[in-house]
């Protein structure tokens, strides 16, 4: 027995030298570039590493569609693994409109429903698939893209993303929903003044 | 109109000198340490980037699962892009067995039943959660991990790996199924030699 | 006079085992996900790794500015290196449209002139300057922005990228040079129908 | 003497820019994804580049084996820098059992004696090999191997990872010496129920 | 309305889930091996993403020429994003001295004056070029090289690096200009004692 | 026995998806910026993942040293792995002389003798030790550093480098071992020309 002992203590002396096969995110200790600091190994559990995308989001609004994320500020347990997740609920004629992920590359499964969806390439092709229950798609790092639902019925799909922290930069957002003045906006995208004023009036926009 | 065609033309220009957004696997040419070669862009299309895991495994097996693999071999659009997908089925009963992804880590959804999962870390802490659906949970990268069914209905899950080829190495397989001489199984695992014999005739190992 | 013979074998033994610094890229052999394959080392000479952006832009066209791209195809010594640079030329009044770099972040340094410059970030923050001649600024990786010549002069900049193959996407062109569907476009912009056709005649887009 | 001062002064104002070649690991600092805190800069010295791993590990234990590792824990120069190392002992007849790295590849050197060795692929292939004195192998990241001293003198081998924290999951570990349940061990290996059960006991397992 | 702000609360929702775009840096906070620690978003501003390097460098010195950096350091926008700049000033036979940048590749533009410059491989090939004016070229990581004002007028050039932090080796100072014994700087460069002595005198060094 | 051949068939199915954990050089293939194309897994034996690194090197030379790698070019298994090795000889007053590794840290384990050595850092520090048997020393990423036999007999050491392909320049050969003109070796270094003039000599140079 007292070789098993030592059989314990050498080898997980050993085995100590390398507690961390993970990092979970403390949210108020310093972040760095390459994401938040580790939580105590002690004080990690299992809910660290388990959360629920399984509440619909509430499609009540004018897109018609949710997107509940599970990145490493809600999600701990991925904080610096590279991977994270979202759900994405869309009603019927809902949409996640135009938008990119700065820092990720993005593949969706439809779990449900029907959806029209799409990214252009840097060369301006257009890539555009009707997906059904089961299909995926895969949307390379940092293109635009979008997601409709096609059929009749609530459509509902998983993503996962290849970062912690993906970014999620929505078109309509960056040009008509913070202070960027109306002239830039125009002199940059060539939309005409009445769109861009129009638009900024819906979402909130300033300048 | 002249100057329009200035503007595509020149600004063309500078967008065809970053014509790859992705590089879409070519099975036929070289392999290399971060992937397939690249397919031509002009043969891209979007068929490269969908694929389908709607069809439900056959789990009439021993472990009453099955895995349906959408890495780079399979799904040559997520090639170089660091993330890939499988599906998981389990009938009643089912389970995946104790394995690893030696290059990956992986975070599953439950799209139906309940699922018993856990991994290890090397500080030889033991995480276990039973899944429901919505629930999602991370394998940090390269540890040992499992999923049961334990409901009473079939289980679905979706994987996602931040590798477009992470590999999978079945603890047993490794053991049992290859030509792996039972001497030095035993002698590196302390499993008695009638179990490994008994595995090894299970599994088609030899040696 | 033997051993330093011996010295040079030796040594030289070891040095050539390491024989690839750099890997200029061989357009005419397959891509990968990391790069270009490599020129043999023998067929290296110094034109690889030089490259010329002395030449100024052809800035007569409808957005009165140029963009010269000195990437891994046009500059095939940062092949593999993680870097390349760009030429920007504005007339008094150009502008470099809206867009982003999908796999970079960039660095522009005013070599002339004054630019109006600025980006959104994903929590839809704007960062606005007015750069002067020697001004640096940084724009993170895949983010909106743009350029401005905001001065009466013709404005010149170079830009760094930390990327070999950064891409670039301009906004107009992925929304209204291409074969998108205007439904889709105005689905997923809520744009009007008017100015999307509108902007679609004059870029050269189809649907 | 006054230009060698502007000399001093001047280039090393850049130098200073930029102090850190190395990040010597802080343990007692926030610790992240990608390592430990740094030292500040004044504080490193050379022994913190310095280790030994000059001392015969005790082998008096029931695998008749020790490691003794230099990761970022032990040796903190290697924070950071992508690199470690460990020492392995093997009396007579001695084991590493199986285990894996979760995070590294390892190059094994046998300074002594004589090592019996080999690593399971994902595509469950073996690769035996008998290595005597100066011999070299590799071991592929994630993969499970083990040594085994195959002569009749003690073997001393030194191990280099692909990273400053490798990790170590030891196989009878992970599956015996924790409080995972005997019936999630028999039911994700196979293993009988009386086997799990030997081992626990021996092992100090639970469950 | 009240769809409005539901479509805001909602996807700001998501958005904010993905604040970090960048990692500003905060010098007051630990530094780890990816960077610095990132201040807090609300606290950023434009500034921290412009910098200036329109100061002409004192060249009033030995070497005749200024090297001044916009590393993380003086230009915290870059902290983590994979690139930085310099200035690099050289007066009529100026020359910045043989040196190598650790942790990155360079890539130089002469936007003033000629410039000889080169760089030696590992196989111990030498790339030499004069450069003009909007001539670039590209320095591999790690590789020594050197600037010469080959021309009559002061020449001036702007220099990025694929490292937010490339660091910076002077071989004449890390030769001559610190406490290196004479002897072991005699033994490893097979230099002269005189010539030793004769710069260690100048550059301040001791031993 | 039905149910194990399907057990055996879907699994390795999966399996077979991921057959490449690493990527034995094929050294006929192109060669990428990630590393030399990947022999098919069929061709793939032990042999490729074993190397001898037994054999002494001959010091019968001037700097009475012999470096023996180990690199993906000599040792195919460790291609794309980010490690490698290399055997250190040197006779009683031999010298590895003062050299860097372009893309790599280095490890470095005394097996016999004693050695005198160290690096100088990006901020001018000299850091040196003397060390024994079983001693290690980390040498960081593309810093200047040395070996020298500080004993009266023979020293041995293995080294180990975060890179399968680290680079190796050595000072002397760069300066005065190649067609680097005379006079640009003088203006970069401030050596006088009877120095580097008496070092092309012996070394092999011209210009």
């Amino acid at each position: 027995m007292l070789h098993i002992l030592f059989f314990l203590s050498l080898l997980f002396y050993a085995s100590n030298g390398a507690v961390q096969d993970f990092c979970v995110a403390d949210l108020t200790a310093p972040e760095g570039p390459a994401g938040y600091s580790c939580k105590k190994p002690a004080k990690v559990t299992v809910d660290d590493f388990v959360f629920s995308l399984g509440t619909v989001g509430n499609t009540s609004n004018i897109i018609k569609a949710a997107v509940t994320p599970a990145f490493a500020t809600q999600f701990p347990g991925v904080n610096g693994l590279g991977i994270s997740m979202a759900r994405l609920d869309l009603a019927p004629d809902g949409v996640v409109p135009m938008h990119t992920h700065p820092g990720a590359t993005e593949v969706l499964i439809v779990a449900q429903g029907t959806i029209c969806t799409g990214f252009i390439s840097s060369a301006n092709s257009v890539y555009l698939a009707t997906l059904k229950q089961g299909d995926i798609m895969v949307y390379p790092r940092g293109l635009l893209h979008f997601q409709i639902n096609s059929g009749k019925t609530p459509a509902l799909a998983f993503v996962s993303f290849s970062s912690a922290n993906p970014g999620l930069q929505i078109l309509d957002f960056a040009l008509f929903a913070n202070n960027l003045p109306s002239a830039l906006v125009e002199k940059t995208t060539f939309l005409d003044d009445a769109q861009v004023k129009k638009l900024k009036a819906v979402l909130g926009g300033s300048g």
